[in-house]
């Protein structure tokens, strides 16, 4: 394979001179929307999913009308995987607000930067390779998430920084992931990833009201377990509830569904509804190949 | 006057070239610290709280280690100045924690990516012209500022989507500047500057116990103060405080200090306060030249 080569601002480049302007707001503020989503077979996974939450974090952010459309982003990503010969990927779509003069106040005339990002990942499904070694050990910090208010927890932005502080907090110790409970001492979600849980055999996961993002892979899952009979709760739950459960999982897009084997001082092994529920996802990526 | 130039990973580019990979963490998650600041007669004033700031931010993100020494930061900035021969200018310095393998844990090893923007501005001090055209207008907005245990305040990093968001609540008002409360209902900062208003000749502002950022010119406003022999207090105000104000103004690197004409419904002229403060704060960058 030869060099690997990124989408910019509508043109395949080199990754070593892909490269934005220091004076693109995604730069200089993280006012950027972005979406992180596997590619199976050469079909990005669940795309409908990501575009709509892409725009919605536009939308909040006050420029969706200048986001290209999205046939025409599926194409750029298209035409970097192509690019780089790849079937099997991690694909990473941002937009920014693009360059506008020195204030913070965003113009209403935006020219967005568009950026797609792709890394070559192994095959998915049932026959595939998950792309983490062993199951997860969680930590729960004291980095709390950001409240709604501040920034709505749905928009997925480069405004990174919460995610980056709790995974500061793992530092020393042997853990892959941080747990984030809100001021009121509830479970939200890991730095990127969803938190599950099994309790009496219900599926249990922090509610969308909280402060986190509802992930795809979340709502794939969710959608799985109700397929599969499994009962399934969204509710609002503390720490405790973890030390009670039998199993733990994680999801993201990337990790799809990825047991976690210890959370703080407490185990736990890869039980059967974790099983069910990658044996069911793996199925639903089987389709696409 | 040529091509404006800026000072980019240890090189002067022009500002059409001046750009950092789309891989760079300061662009992907805005992992990075930044300063503001302006050059009265080609000195910085108050380098080096700007800097002992940086340094701080750079220390709570993790990666104080690898910012280069402040006699460093401050040649690129002497020399991005030099090459665009300006005197009196605003200044925009960032650290990033560069580019590292694709993951939000971050390396310990850290290369990071220095820029420095810059753009001329009016003399300053007693004879300067000010960079604002009229006494600012400000709203009380209801996005509220991202708490500490979320993103520490006192950290000024490229994560300013809760100050755009803000500002976006101005659009379709005369507003200039959007004033954020607190979950708990408590005046904080406006989202690029410091808030001050007198109330029976007393200065007051916001305790930076809330979560804001104590700005540098706030700090200098406040040792003018204490200087004139203006008694201040720090402390926790609610949006009624203002309204029982005489006299309100606003503070950053940029504006200097900026008297506000209208809170939300209420009016205000400039008053002695605030001109005896704008005329001590002239006095100081006056020293420079």
């Amino acid at each position: 394979m030869g060099e690997v080569v990124y989408h910019v601002d509508g043109v395949l480049v080199p990754a070593a001179e892909a490269t934005v302007s220091v004076r693109d707001r995604g730069f200089m503020y993280g006012d950027a929307a972005f979406e992180t989503l596997r590619v199976y077979g050469g079909t990005p996974f669940r795309w409908g999913a990501h575009a709509r939450r892409l725009r919605r974090t536009c939308e909040r952010l006050g420029f969706a009308d200048a986001v290209p459309p999205v046939g025409d982003l599926r194409e750029r990503v298209a035409a970097t995987l192509a690019a780089n010969d790849l079937a099997d990927a991690y694909v990473r779509l941002s937009v920014t607000r693009g360059v506008q003069p020195g204030k913070l106040t965003p113009d209403e005339a935006v020219d967005p930067t568009v950026v797609v990002l792709v890394k070559g990942l192994p095959q998915g499904g049932p026959d595939g390779e998950r792309v983490w070694d062993e199951p997860a050990r969680l930590r729960t910090v004291e980095t709390e998430p950001v409240p709604d208010k501040a920034v709505p927890a749905a928009t997925k932005t480069h405004n990174y920084l919460n995610g980056i502080l709790a995974r500061l907090e793992l530092r020393g110790t042997d853990a892959h992931e941080a747990l984030l409970c809100s001021a009121e001492g509830l479970l939200t979600e890991g730095a990127t990833s969803n938190l599950f849980f099994v309790r009496d055999g219900v599926l249990q996961t922090p509610t969308a009201e909280l402060p986190l993002l509802p992930g795809v892979t979340r709502e794939v899952v969710l959608s799985c377990a109700r397929t599969e009979g499994i009962p399934v709760e969204t509710g609002r739950y503390d720490p405790a509830a973890l030390a009670a459960a039998s199993e733990v999982f994680l999801t993201n897009s990337t990790w799809e569904v990825r047991p976690a084997e210890r959370v703080d001082e407490h185990t736990f092994g890869t039980g059967p509804v974790t099983r069910r529920l990658q044996a069911a996802f793996d199925a639903r990526v089987a389709e696409l190949y």
